[in-house]
């Protein structure tokens, strides 16, 4: 199994409205594309200035699977329509889950 | 309780040497920091370009306890000696835990 581990950092003109768009959008993706497993999402506590405002964490039965999730039109869709016009700063990394 | 959440990465001249000593740095601090709990740290696995390297995370039992190990020595000295040098970018988040 393959971990994505997202954090995401929105702009500053980022409405509540937009931030709860993308949420919502990212808590549609596994009816959206099969391949997501354990899709978890957790918000910043607010006990730091520069903190990303997104965990986000999926599961892939490996690599495969997650570059189709990649690939896929509602993943495409999700980050043209409701994450990049408020996307600051994006960081991620792949693990592999004992 | 609270996760504190970081993906790390290095410079392209990090070499593997100052890599490891950043693991093994991360690896000692909850010898030196009673505060932290389940420390876990995951190497990317290389599938995409652009990621992280290293994703840490810890646990606290409140938000004092994570302040407590901002500020401690130890955690300063991690900062300075190994992590510093060779970091390229930093984003970290924390979140309550269920």
């Amino acid at each position: 199994m393959i971990r994505h581990v997202l954090l995401l950092q929105w702009t500053t003109e980022a409405t509540t409205a937009q931030r709860e768009a993308a949420l919502d959008g990212f808590e549609r993706l596994p009816s959206q594309v099969p391949h997501i497993q354990n899709l978890v999402l957790e918000e910043d506590e607010g006990l730091a200035e520069g903190n990303a405002d997104l965990l986000v964490t999926m599961d892939f039965a490996d690599a495969e699977a997650w570059r189709a999730y990649q690939e896929h039109p509602a993943h495409r869709a999700l980050i043209e329509s409701a994450l990049r016009p408020i996307l600051a700063r994006r960081s991620a990394l792949q693990h592999r889950l004992p």
